[in-house]
């Protein structure tokens, strides 16, 4: 009996538990999820101060100031930005400021330079302002004890810039998982090595590493492990160390004495494997190893069955280890250009050509699980109901969209 | 005179040179961008090989095998994945084959193993194949010469993964821009540290730092650099190394002396200061630095100000150093829940919420370009043409969401 790709995700994602939360510094936190809401804890701005470079007045005092009939006041000082010493204004006197630069005690309002004739002993002021004019409040982005982001938001540039704008140096959140790929089988040699008959290219570790780095995710790529239970089993034990989420890819094929995954992980941890009702995709394998319970999918070995099984399984996990997991959009509809196969009872993601304008999708050529040229042809997977087994041209059809 | 966002950005992309190609290794070749068209130098398969666990057979051989009547022949050995050596099939018997294996000489198809009893010496096979069945031919993804990838393709998982089946180890390509952002202020001080009234926590080396990651670039903050012409010649000189593209915040407000990035980089380069008719972000300067011509960006100090130039003028940028800049989709349109205003003869880009589902975007409160927390909020800029200076609740806007 195999299970669908729902009972199969709703397992994995019953089964993992989130990261803890750890005190993370801002340069380290892009893409971590806030394990709790973060509140002001100091007014922002933390002073009254200038918008604008020009001179701060009472307002009173340039009231009737106009083009022909400057009002003319001396200048008493200056306050840059970062200054921070304490200025008072004498009425009937300004203070040169910068923009930034606190406004002092006494003045209510900020004249911008444009207005005056840039004066340093005296200046002239062409314009009046109303009381206020230039000048960021105390407190006018946001007071103490505002909520300034809220627990379960995954942290982007313009948050990290708040948290940093409100004197947090570190913030407590759950990291982006570290995934460690392994690659198992006597047949992989590294690209750009020599082939001889009988050997390929190892491609899945390093296509998966990227993909969990396309999800945001560092991510390695262990060296190729050969056809032994017993280098499996050193790999995974190796690998825990450094990694929140173990993926292997090949060994679990259902011939027996060479799935050296499934006979290593038979002795740790609780993997289990099954059959899903998909296409490509069909033998799955997932659990936990180590003593932090870490997610372990076990992939299959044909490259296009990874990288969907990666898609559809292995980035829910990753958004679920930092408690963020929720049910991406439904896919989009399109039409099919032409037709299109898949077997009975198991649900095909087969590769297409979206063409979102036209709203038309086309099925690409080469739907083998090992042909990964046509996967890198194609900008989406066409969804196939299990009880479907042949669509024509012009039938709607469900659509994922690929990164 | 202001110049319009339009021509300040065809000026940048008119000065800025793509970064030049190199072999980068495909561990570090995620995102970057192709350089020329990869062909195949391989068949892909490099040979014939088992789409399967099961027997090599001549096809014929198993032609009258049924549940009743199996064809019982005898297994003259096995072939494992990564076998090397060369078999050849005596016809009226089978080898063992496992998934990845060569397909012996001889042989024209696989019965796979759930069609068997699984037989060591011999097997009793229950139903015929047809030639071909389970094999994955030579070639049968890609032909030698065939292109695999096209030059401009920014390269993501799966054409990683289809590199190295097709056995490169390294790839040409034009690799992600490093960005360094220098923060300049007498005024900032570290998040996590102490303030006292007239300075402010620095926000903006961090919130565009990680707008430089999230836009897929290695980036870093270098330290304050504090308020004199020189300490920001002696920053920007340091921190060409290592960056193809500078940021500084700070600096360039309008009011003379304490402009201290202006004073720098008047020395240094072919930086330009101009006004852009838009708001927040009217002051901008571009030019290029150093030997190699480092696009330099130094964008206002108000946090907004820099983050709405960012995503307008540097992401662009960071496009063309990869020689891939294309114009991003053209604003989405939805109705303004809220009246709006803008200053005459500027574009604004005023911070909303935009709701997808109902089409609707509302303004946020505290639209002024300090007020980070209200950018925290949004999720999309509502662009308001230059001529327009008020919309009622009810008008149709353009947006541009935000990351």
């Amino acid at each position: 009996m195999m299970d669908s790709v729902e009972k199969y995700l709703a397992d994995i994602l019953a089964t993992i538990r989130p990261l803890p939360a750890r005190e993370l510094a801002l340069a380290d936190a892009l893409g971590a999820v806030l394990a709790a809401d973060v509140t002001a804890g100091h007014p922002l701005p933390p002073f009254d101060n200038s918008a604008m470079d020009g001179y701060a007045v009472l307002a009173a005092d340039v009231a009737a100031a106009t083009g022909e009939q400057p009002v003319v006041l001396p200048v008493r000082g200056e306050i840059a930005a970062g200054d921070t010493g304490r200025y008072s204004l004498v009425p009937g006197s300004v203070l040169k400021i910068m923009t930034g630069a606190a406004i002092p005690a006494g003045a209510d309002a900020v004249v911008p330079v444009e207005f005056t004739d840039s004066g340093a002993a005296q200046v002239a002021i062409r314009q009046p302002v109303d009381p206020g004019n230039a000048v960021r409040l105390t407190g006018g982005d946001a007071q103490p004890g505002d909520v300034l982001l809220t627990a379960g938001t995954r942290l982007g540039a313009v948050h990290l810039g708040l948290l940093a704008a409100a004197g947090h140096g570190t913030v407590l959140a759950r990291p982006r998982p570290r995934v460690t790929v392994i690659s198992t089988g006597d047949e992989l040699v590294e690209p750009g090595s020599g082939l001889v008959p009988g050997q390929i290219w190892e491609s899945n570790a390093t296509m998966l590493a990227a993909a969990a780095r396309e999800a945001g995710c560092p991510a390695r790529r262990y060296p190729i492990v050969r056809d032994t239970a017993s280098a499996v089993l050193a790999a995974v034990q190796d690998a825990l160390d450094g990694a929140d989420l173990l993926i292997t890819s090949g060994g679990v094929s259902m011939g027996g004495e060479h799935d050296v995954v499934k006979a290593a992980l038979a002795t740790l941890g609780t993997v289990g494997f099954r059959k899903v009702a998909m296409q490509p995709g069909m033998p799955q394998g997932f659990g936990t190893v180590g003593p932090a319970s870490t997610p372990i999918f076990t992939l299959p070995g044909n490259p296009v069955s990874a990288y969907v099984s990666f898609c559809l399984f292995v980035r829910p996990a990753l958004d679920a280890l930092q408690d963020s997991y929720r049910e991406r959009g439904k896919p989009s509809q399109a039409v099919l250009a032409g037709p299109a196969r898949s077997p009975a009872a198991k649900r095909s993601y087969l590769r297409g050509i979206l063409d979102d304008a036209a709203g038309l999708v086309t099925p690409v050529s080469g739907q083998a699980s090992h042909q990964l040229a046509s996967l890198a042809r194609a900008n989406a997977l066409i969804i196939v109901p299990e009880q479907v087994t042949s669509l024509a041209g012009g039938e709607t059809v469900d659509v994922l969209e690929l990164p």
